[in-house]
């Protein structure tokens, strides 16, 4: 693949928090060029330099590769579009997460697998952060199944989407923090468990409830894992340092615990692990942390593109 | 008492956070007049009509009772010295919550013995939430102790005092979000171990795991209890609203959760519950929520005060 | 009038963030009892204690004194059925901001007028700081009205209201600051303009440019002053000072300037003034804040209730 | 100059706020490599996996190009160390925006000398905003100098520094807002008039009142600005776009005005223009935004060093 002939490339979806980042980084990426970008009740407006169209306007067979960031129930229908007139296509909903359609583009997981795919379901924001955080404990075979994994995950606002809702409100959601979808209610839970189980074995319980932050971007996931023998604090850091040695978009903390400052603007999962002391069976506490728009979604979607493209996987993106 | 003759009150550590809070509260309150309030560093500025002394200069004698928010390891000489001085005294710091000279102050569960103490210490703000929230269920004997109870509490940045350090600046806190002495490392979890085992004798693990939130007041805590048998969403607010039925600063949601903004300028804790689904063994997730100001702190205080002088409970107070 | 008998009071429009405070505040109010409090989307939730009814449903006998915090156009019908039923009232929109029908509460300077209206018009947020910063100056005669009275005002989005607007959410606001009506556009300016000039017979050019502040409460105005002849600092200090010796919502600064953490949740404006330097023409800037809620809407309803009622004029507020 | 062979660069003062934009900046841009960065109470540290050195350590030898963010009074000394090296630097700090041995950097309006100088002082942030709305108006004659131009700016905090002081606390600032410097006390007042007379004959009096943001990053500049003749908003829209035609930083708005969001993370300066209704003489309200990082600091340098490096101007920034 030439990078000085870049990849026409045609963003759906353009208007929302993740379809503007998508355009914020493909400004940036040398490889790609943006051919079209679609909006609804934006559409007219210009971003980035493109002007939006609506998505039944969208040329999509001047694109090589479609960047779908429309919302769920709505993006399948474009894709399956694109796909019949042999486009590949990122989607960025959850249409096809669960879906044999589609490759489950969780990059570091499942890179082979994304490098010959022609359609990529996106991974959602939470499962991530999660999914790289337990997958190398899981594999290890550490992780006590006969207690529950508890994952209390906190996450910036962007992550709600750019509708108007009281509720999503600066006068709600400055000074507050709430939790919602309390008691596994969430959808992202099966795809979290679905595919832990998929790339993993692991089958145990999780216990997954999602924080609304006062911030914009950035996930914060505290992981409360039971272990089957003692880890200590450097023993499992070495493990992930092992399992992702090669990884560019993966920083394993040494002694210190990441927040969000240490991921936002960035592609890239951080991860910190501490031991529980006074406990009477051994525990690990895991922080993992991502910016929901970048590695979270627009970020891993370009990851992906690069990987079905053959381009260098890290082009365009800051990790 | 009478509520005409307001009793004569002295606060020291009056420059903080907590302090400032008590001086707020207490110029609202008709019962009670600031006859001094202290503060080194700040020692001649003025606050709410006060002009602070230095602790070493306060005329203790002119108190009847003293509440004391200087820091830890310093409040307790001063507290010393009133109580010889046959004063009563409520300390806000922490050096008197595991002593048998002092009665533990969380007023809803231990107000008999506040009503005839000379010497209160008020609890800390993380275990004022997480004990209103734990007592009830293990007091009713459901909490399985053979899981751990995992506790992820988010506090505002008031939490962490007012002396300048550079984790604590706008730049870093605000857009940031980060788990702090985990591993059950918080100098909180002794004493909240401490208590609910006095006034429960529950003695199960607990995995206790603080958050900094870019918020200025408030504390969230999501807490993960393993039960021994099934209690849905009705059960478990039934249980809460029987114990704490005359409760005047202690709400039980019914079919919704507290958030911050349910409590912040308030003497109050809000507690909500939620059943976990999709898990093997029964589980409840509860939310607990405090201002870590006013109940976590000043307001509790003088909710305490309010007690050892026989004055209504709430008198001063916005529960 | 007995403070022990408390005044029966209604508030429409309860469901915004005026009408919240309203009820926040006449919670605390020893002097006024809410007898109903209405609001439309939001009718049947619960707020302070109070189940809302739908404004039509309001029984506006049962209440010696309407609050309404209705929307412009919209208050005015429900106003004028509470005074043909004989009743009280103060309307908190800009309905009756220009009419003849009602007095202007501007308490600090209408105070006799509001004293014997029946019908009362609560000034705007933004002109109550200008006013109240101005007015001095003015009547005395030091503004130079050959040069433009330059007002950059900052507000908290509750200002805004509480209506979801896509510019109002978090993720637009947060970590973004904004000025808007820019040139004269905004519709306090008449408001101004004419009560500046009934109130101090100043006509010169004003110049009113609004931001939105990433807050949630909380008005400044930095006023740029041209001045007739040189004013220092502490001759402009004491100016306000003799104006407003009395008044005890009135906070001038001496040496140092109000910021919003000086006003927000008190019925206070706070003042400051510095002259400027290295200019040819003397001129003076003042800085005046207040809570946009509370002396900007709620609180300075209460203050002209209770004046309107002869009770003490700052009942039930912390000013 | 060949984009294959990065120019060895280094940077003094990484560990600020500015310093590290520089690094995250200069770790994209595909001309530079950062040869060494310093701290001092941060020296051992990893920033963009660069070790950080003492000052006095840093190998200037190694480096083309200094890149100094060291503080005023401390800048100057180092900067003229690397000049008897024969090196060329800029510099971050306000020590030689006022000498005659520094080119000023502000690339727009001094491109040529950047080009040939061997030392560029690089602007102050407020004065970069300020002076790229007032230039092209005060060239073009028609600032009426007989009335001030008054200039309200906002900053967000990280302008302030990274050391720790109570005033920068996130308790402190959050919810906050203050006018400081009030009066033309700014240290960046003299750099901004001495500049506006140098490039445009300008010498009409400012009023120039700076004021802190609660957000991490960015500057609003309202510019009120009294008219000779009267301006239309498309007609001094239309002299914006004359003067900034082949600009690739400076954005000028049409039929809309600027916000901080439109500006963070990028190079670039927004300018957007209002005419003033109701006012007896013209008047003309500019709107000027940056982000302080980046065009008011580290961005605005690197688009200097290419300048003087002969690489294309906006090489490793996003504008």
């Amino acid at each position: 693949m030439n990078i000085n002939a870049p990849v026409p490339v045609g963003v759906l979806g353009a208007s929302g928090y993740v379809g503007q980042e998508l355009l914020r980084l493909l400004a940036r990426h040398p490889g790609a060029s943006v051919v079209f970008a679609s909006a609804e009740s934006a559409a007219g407006r210009v971003i980035e330099g493109h002007r939006l169209l609506r998505a039944d306007d969208a040329p999509l067979a001047r694109a090589e590769v479609l960047l779908s960031a429309l919302p769920h129930g709505v993006s399948g229908r474009y894709v399956h579009a694109a796909r019949a007139a042999g486009k590949r296509a990122v989607d960025l909903s959850a249409d096809f997460r669960l879906s044999p359609e589609a490759v489950y583009g969780l990059t570091e997981v499942t890179r082979p697998r994304v490098a010959e795919a022609e359609l990529v379901a996106n991974p959602g924001c939470y499962p991530t952060a999660a999914l790289l955080a337990l997958i190398p404990l899981a594999r290890e075979g550490v992780i006590d199944a006969s207690r529950e994994v508890v994952i209390d995950a906190a996450s910036g606002v962007t992550g709600a989407g750019r509708a108007p809702r009281r509720e999503l409100l600066f006068g709600e959601v400055a000074e507050d923090f709430r939790a919602y979808a309390v008691g596994n209610g969430h959808r992202h839970l099966p795809e979290l468990k679905a595919t832990l189980a998929r790339e993993s074995g692991f089958t145990g319980d999780l216990v997954f409830t999602p924080h609304l932050l006062p911030v914009k971007r950035g996930i914060l996931e505290t992981i409360h894992v039971p272990l089957t023998r003692v880890l200590d604090q450097a023993t499992a850091e070495g493990l992930y340092e092992t399992v992702y040695a090669d990884e560019p978009c993966v920083v394993v903390m040494h002694g210190s615990l990441p927040s969000l400052q240490d991921v936002v603007y960035r592609n890239r999962v951080a991860i910190g692990v501490a031991s529980v002391a006074n406990v009477r069976r051994p525990r690990l506490t895991v922080i993992a942390a991502i910016d929901n728009l970048v590695k979270g979604a627009a970020g891993q979607a370009i990851q992906n593109m690069n990987v079905m493209l053959g381009l260098p996987e890290t082009l365009g993106l800051a990790c």
